[in-house]
């Protein structure tokens, strides 16, 4: 079920042991075994991905990789656009829609030599309503949303790394669902141009195998284009952080605590107990009052997000439901009409909860490392129909902070994640801490 | 010249002495005399026109108006999308390209019932390169850039309000050269979905006859859609403040100062005569630390903003180069070179200067009322060729704060524009200011 390590893989590039054309080969073949059961494809194309491929093994050859991602296989959610394939956001609106431009993110992959194999399966506008991918883990369970494609791709080892979006919980939660490193970046680290939407907390993310892949993904694209206009870009480096154990953890229960399964809380625990063994200090809001203060400001994240994003439906969404309302989603359009009923003020009120989360969430740096809890209230519920609970990710989302959900926890036979949450532009202090994470406890199932 | 003053005519509307029927009249037959030689417009649908302002005049007979600007012709820069006009960002390379959607402004506009009337002239997608527009003061002469038609269109009263953007001059210089009101709010403050362009100093606004309707405009587009996501929308109520005489204006001279004309610094020294003889008290970098601090700080706004632009093309610019490279203007590929030889860091760099500008001018909000500077360094220089010298404008650009340029200057006789400079999110107090200094001297010209 493992996807190969790119990083390794490439050392073999180089040495001339392996290419980027078998490397591929494999993806391919791994495609063609799982692709007709999970489904996490829009559009794939590999004869295109052969010739980029081929291209990037004469590079190798040649002694002159164009980036650490050359000849990298890599699936991209269908809510950016590429010059190539058709982009439709999830959405029947758009299906086979032909943008003719590349995104910044598919722009920057292909100037640093990735392979783009193909589209991913998104919800609906990257929302609520699912597409037909079906979690590797467990075909009849969902594999999480709104990346669901990506996550499943990767969980799948048909790529190492898939682009994902989050705007509420739809790179972590799906990482945690199909068992695989969720990588949320702070808040415009990646530049998101031409993605389907702009709302203001949609960043760029990735779904991969290992930290190390993710690392260098976005390291690429970020030597590229930058980050979003306005925002420094992700800074944290080529590769992650040497692993280095934290000192103190803020444990975070949020109001997912309440949502989450026995067996899922009691993994938790028992994961923090073996912190607790390796010589972590654990401490929540029962012991901090910084702590406990967090935990008040983003106790109702998850209205907070919901209200932010329906006042930002009024463009594009409402926009195109007075054109092809009937080619919505009543979810969707439940949401558009919430933010019609709202006001600018109202709105502006909004973002200064969310911005009083963000100075809260700052005022632990002094005496924590990062902060923990988990990335789902339980392992991925079985059905289709339902992309299961966000209430752990709203609060990474409305804190627009860099958050990593590792697959460290397992309950009956089932991935589930661990999140860390960190300080804004501090990805590399928590990749120090997510490899110390990841070497006491590797992945599980 | 002057264009219909719109509120005025708006109260006609609703008493049944007049229609927005016979007011687009008078519009459309002031662009039939004045458009063969000014070519303020890249598109005109008169039809549609008029079929909109029948609507709106069938609401004021029932007693229903949409908003205070139901029946207002308005046009709207070619950077702008609209679902019924192409939208051709003054490129060759978009020409006649239907994008099928109205962007976020010209959503909220059909809301509010205005009557969009076209498309006026944009430089290359809002940069250098200059379109045919001529300068209705004097047709030798260019009407400034980019919002070139914009301010053309009123100010040879084919419009009472026309919408442009500003990234670095784009607004407040256009206005100076063409006798108009220019109003560049806050960064964020106007939905700028469906722009062509995502530089991080990019902002909606408006070129307008007078300050009410260019209030009235801003506010009906965010009761409908918004600022920015992420960003506090326009919030200083449907009308100006009523008129107050400021007690401090910070004098800023700013880097603009060495390129001005004799007679334009001439002209400026008298008006700030004026102003300190009816009691202002006026305060440069001489006698006010903090006054000096700006000063220093935006000293190298042009540099800043010139080199921020050039980072935020790696795309979409960099990509549609790559694309359609020999369609590009050699001064865009110029900039996107540039870009292209940056790095992240570099970048970051920049942007914390930018944010050291704004921590300034913050800090002289206990002492000042506002900044005064002029909005250009003359009048419009002679020539189509360029639009002329934004260097007083890229202060308020890389501020991101509310400026206006008031038409209170004349230079032999051609019109020049007073700057005001306020804080962000403070439009209200700036418009009490700026309806004190239009009541003590009229508009020149």
């Amino acid at each position: 079920m493992t996807p190969p390590d790119f990083a390794t893989a490439r050392v073999d590039f180089s040495s001339g042991r392996s290419t980027p054309n078998a490397y591929l080969q494999a993806c391919l073949e791994r495609i063609a075994t799982r692709e007709p059961e999970i489904r996490a494809f829009v559009v794939l194309d590999a004869e295109a991905a052969r010739r980029a491929a081929g291209e990037s093994t004469a590079r190798y050859r040649a002694g002159r990789p164009l980036s650490r991602i050359d000849g990298m296989p890599i699936a991209l959610k269908d809510i950016l656009e590429t010059a190539d394939f058709p982009t439709g956001f999830g959405s029947p609106i758009f299906a086979g829609r032909q943008g003719g431009r590349d995104s910044a993110v598919a722009y920057a992959l292909r100037l640093a030599g990735a392979v783009i194999v193909g589209k991913t399966v998104t919800t609906e506008f990257a929302g609520a309503v699912p597409g037909p991918t079906r979690n590797p883990r467990d075909p009849r369970r969902t594999p999480g949303g709104s990346s669901s494609g990506s996550a499943a791709a990767v969980a799948a080892g048909m790529v190492p790394v898939a682009i994902g979006t989050q705007v509420g919980g739809s790179i972590l939660r799906p990482a945690s669902f199909c068992g695989v490193v969720g990588f949320k970046p702070s808040f415009g680290a990646i530049n998101r141009g031409g993605s389907s939407d702009n709302f203001s907390q949609n960043c760029m993310g990735t779904l991969s195998a290992t930290l190390a892949d993710a690392w260098a993904v976005c390291h690429e694209i970020v030597q590229r284009v930058g980050g979003d206009p306005g925002f420094p870009a992700f800074a944290a480096g080529p590769e992650p952080a040497a692993p280095r154990r934290p000192d103190r953890l803020a444990v975070l229960r949020t109001a997912g605590w309440s949502a989450a399964d026995p067996a899922a809380k009691a993994a938790f625990e028992t994961f923090l107990a073996q912190l607790a063994a390796a010589g972590i200090a654990l401490v929540d809001e029962r012991s901090s009052r910084r702590v406990a203060a967090l935990e008040v400001a983003i106790a109702d994240a998850s209205d907070v997000s919901r209200e932010i994003n329906d006042w930002e439906k009024l463009w594009p969404f409402a926009e195109l439901d007075q054109r092809e309302g009937e080619r919505l989603s009543p979810e969707l359009r439940t949401g558009i009409a919430a933010g019609r009923a709202m006001t600018p003020d109202h709105y502006h009120a909004l973002l200064l909860r969310r911005d009083a989360m963000r100075t809260t969430l700052a005022s632990l740096a002094g005496d924590f490392d990062a902060c923990i809890t988990l990335a789902a209230p339980g392992p991925a519920p079985l059905g289709l129909d339902f992309t299961g609970d966000p209430v752990f990710n709203h609060p990474a989302s409305t804190l627009r902070c860099p958050a990593i959900a590792l697959p460290l926890l397992a309950v009956e036979g089932l991935p589930l994640g661990i999140q860390l949450l960190g300080y804004p532009h501090q990805e590399r202090n928590l990749s120090a801490i997510a490899g110390n994470l990841l070497a006491q406890a590797p992945p599980a199932g």
